[in-house]
């Protein structure tokens, strides 16, 4: 068993895989595979809302909130973003920036929009995050935009911003590992490349508010009401994506829902920060405990040029992907939903025992 | 066997299929699925440029030409080659308009730029194409955008409009079903659900004068430059459509290149169209036949109430997905690469048969 750490593409569920493979080449008894169906066929009706429910009753999503399957990553709303939520080139939006996606998602919006950066994090390099009290929030914001976990720096915010405009939640690396009150959000979305399914693919879960106030010059396939009275199907939607997305929602219902992800997921960062914390300066993790990634964790060794043995012994022993985004070096451990306690775990014992060797 | 017409999402070679089975878990003994490991990976490397090298060579595409991998369908480049191949909202372009699809890429282009209907077949009702004589042409066109096939219509140009200006092509339907002299082209687009792999993906081929010239407003992750200088991994691509498309790439070379796809599909769609010809009028297809495309032979009966009983008599015969586009209704035979000639053999078998029994 190989436990893969990749922060995304990322590890699927074996049951998953293995139900994938199975009818790879002939889908109930259809004669065809899922990708050689119609996405307009009964067969792939039944799969697309399918998917649908279960996401719906997974998250308890309001029935008046749109659900959207739209193709391609999640970097592509941060065009979509404002160019659906703004009328014209001189509304703004509030953002709190708090490390690599969120300075993106900013950069971009800057092309549209006029942006506020209500809170930056920067000045302690991505390490905490400032109070909400610190946060300079304008009135006439079309929206508050945030990362709810940085996947890069290992930071994640640990409750849901207040906010009296239409929130926006870029939810990519933490969708379906925790409780969410969809009710606070005008826009929820996430890549699908981490925790639900193969890359291609965003969920956009939308509020009524928040689905039909497109600047003109928004791309029709990208117009979130356009999708939404289409079904998503405007034009060919990655049906592939779609359906093993499906699978995945039944394997978390199966796994006993949200709560459990979410329980197994403090579970499996709790017990690597705690080797972290107890390694006596070994392994270092530079994230105020109060908001540490429950995703991602990011470290490095006090030995700095230990780190490419590290991750080669690791490699090894059957832990892959544990190498550190560039922008940060060292090692992150990524563990979405499809990362059982036991990867978790074969890695605090390899990284006690390489501690102990090395230290 | 089933053989199944569907326009796209299409049918798949049986090799491809049983080869994409056999590795879903454990690409060539890394221990991962191909969609679970990073796309910054050597796996990952070694997979996306042995595509894009398979793809170069099938197609003979010049080395100063760049081959991208985007996400999403072909309908997204609707509004990025406006985008991306205009300075700004005052520049014109010349469109052929042949019929659903082209249709659709003038609508969006209008939202962009001044467009040129430089011809338009809507006379005939998308039955024949208004000789190149007959096309009112602009000097200043930024480009000469036409769609080679039209999957809803069933016409397809016989041969490269010429051009004064980068002539841009949506292939989605067509691309390796036929030689190309790629050097006549400015871009060239194809979804690659029909020909070449799961539906959210599509590749553009494009010439160094088109890669550098976009609106300010191009969002980011669709701007030819950008996604070119990060060889199409400006964000997470879509890898296992890529893994697949170079699957695919690899079966079309092994079955002998182009040229014997260009036979096969020359061979399917004819013997087809002799059984409908003659059929002493019981079966009717009103593409004047110069321009009678090759991909989707669209037809259907005399006797219209015939055609649902044609359609379910056909699928009992494991002969799927005939049923015509809703616009046209009637019946359409989709056959790109992965059908087989035999498959046409036996649709051709079916026809006469059913024409025997109910003429």
């Amino acid at each position: 068993m190989i436990y893969n750490f990749n922060a995304g593409p990322a590890m699927q569920p074996k049951a998953v895989m293995l139900e994938t493979q199975a009818e790879l080449l002939d889908w109930h008894g259809c004669g065809k595979s899922v990708m050689e169906i119609s996405h307009h066929s009964d067969e792939f009706s039944t799969i697309a809302q399918d998917a649908e429910q279960r996401l719906r009753l997974l998250l308890d999503i309001p029935s008046d909130y749109a659900v959207l399957f739209l193709a391609g990553g999640a970097s592509i709303q941060f065009s979509m973003i404002p160019l659906n939520l703004c009328a014209n080139h001189d509304d703004q939006a509030d953002y709190l920036h708090t490390g690599a996606w969120s300075g993106k998602a900013i950069t971009e919006a800057k092309r549209y929009i006029r942006v506020n950066t209500a809170m930056s994090a920067k000045n302690s390099e991505f390490s905490t995050l400032p109070d909400h009290t610190r946060w300079q929030l304008t009135d006439n914001a079309r929206y508050l935009y945030y990362t709810t976990n940085e996947t890069v720096q290992g930071i994640q915010f640990n409750s849901i911003p207040q906010s009296t405009v239409p929130l926006v939640a870029d939810m990519t690396s933490s969708i379906l590992s925790e409780h969410l009150d969809i009710k606070r959000y005008g826009v929820i979305f996430a890549g699908v490349q981490k925790n639900i399914a193969p890359a291609g693919m965003t969920i956009a879960i939308i509020s009524p508010d928040c689905l039909d106030c497109a600047m003109a010059i928004t791309p029709h396939w990208f117009h979130y009401q356009s999708q939404y009275q289409a079904h998503s199907m405007l034009n060919t939607p990655p049906t592939f994506n779609w359906y093993m997305a499906g699978l995945m929602f039944k394997w978390v219902e199966d796994e006993g829902g949200i709560a459990v992800m979410e329980q197994r997921c403090i579970r499996k960062s709790t017990s690597i920060y705690e080797v972290i914390d107890n390694s006596n300066g070994f392994y270092i993790n530079r994230i105020d405990p109060t908001y540490r990634s429950k995703l991602n964790v990011v470290f490095h060794l006090k030995t700095t040029k230990l780190q490419d043995t590290f991750i080669q012994e690791a490699t090894n022993a059957d832990l892959h992907g544990l190498k550190g985004h560039k922008l940060m070096g060292g090692i992150r451990a990524s563990m979405y939903n499809a990362m059982p306690e036991e990867g978790a775990q074969q890695l605090c014992n390899f990284m006690r025992d390489f501690a102990q060797r090395y230290g």
